[in-house]
């Protein structure tokens, strides 16, 4: 039995502006797609941008191994282009093994903390 | 290969009635569905809203290019009448290419930030 | 086409122990389910909740008229009998009619807004 | 009928690594899943965390009595071994009679009330 499936989207990205000021704290803002990778062979990820004005920007290539888990934070993301920030974006994630996604955000602009997590949609 | 549903629900609906106050702000209170239309067609979309205690209200309607994201802010919604304030809501999201669709609130109204998201329902 | 499901799960449950306190307030602690009728026939919804050490009890009962949506609040069910405050429980949504339904929790126990949503469970 | 599925997964789980410092509170910082047998049999669960760099841990095993709900706190998971604070791992729960499982965090590290919830990953 494998778990997960091969494609997973989530409509809702944002970095906020000041992400960077803080940088070095557990409480930087962040926007995170968590992956895990519960089968026994190791991933490759595939993740394209989706933006309001322009086209598509990636593949952003990550390996996931087997029996493994990633926090991957789109703020990381530099290549093929550093994710902008204040900026919309969608993302597509494909793996040629089958993962589960769920989407994480972390808003620390003002003192509290903002979070909102969903699993990521998935054809079924 | 197309990615998504033609058929979305967002039960919960509810803009705060301060939310006008803080406008031009980064932080002012809004409730948005993210849509992501992946495919190489244009999206006509057709949003219906349903209330408590009168018929439902739409469509308003949204295009969506190939290849785009919208984040959508309900609070901006005008055709065919103005999204009321501080009235519980739902939506009906159609549209003639798939799509996926994200529901997510920012709740300005105290000094922190309240956040919350889900992908929203599709039948599958 | 009849948009939604007749039977659905929200595992958490809970309401904050001093959610009375404000009443009145728009910020008084809540936990809710929100439900969309989007059919053109009422429905008949049914409630039971689950709890950590004694038997389910229900169902509580709700109608939930045609292209109609209702915002419920847990705090609000008096019969068979009040649901606790402070105490974990669970619950099954039963309804005659296909519908749709979201989970939000607002906790104001602090000064900051805690806010949580999700679209509840339903076998597809 | 039974309820539910036999296999669920959260990809995203972290336990700040504060959380013991005000143990007693109901405020005490958590990562929760909330579990609901809504069925006639007493379900045996078994939980496997995986990790970013190391091989998998468990199963930690849990017992669901039927019609029972149960919200089970990670921090207070032991064996085979204690959940590690401020490290990221993803969780995947089986058990041998259909259940629900939703996922949510209550970080209490700052003033506010951070929370996050969603219902948790299966195969439909």
């Amino acid at each position: 039995m494998t778990i997960g499936k091969t494609l997973w989207v989530i409509p809702e990205g944002y970095i906020p502006p000041d992400s960077e000021e803080r940088k070095g704290s557990r409480f930087v803002s962040h926007e995170a797609a968590c992956l895990l990778n519960a089968n026994d062979r190791d991933a490759q990820v595939a993740i394209t941008l989706y933006f309001v004005e322009r086209e598509p920007v990636g593949p952003y290539r990550v390996r996931l191994p087997a029996r493994r888990t990633l926090h991957l934070r789109f703020n990381d993301l530099e290549d093929p282009e550093r994710v902008p920030r204040d900026t919309p974006y969608s993302s597509v994630i494909e793996s040629d093994v089958p993962i589960v996604v769920q989407h994480t955000r972390l808003d620390s602009r003002k003192e509290a903390l903002g979070l909102l997590s969903t699993i990521a949609w998935s054809a079924s």
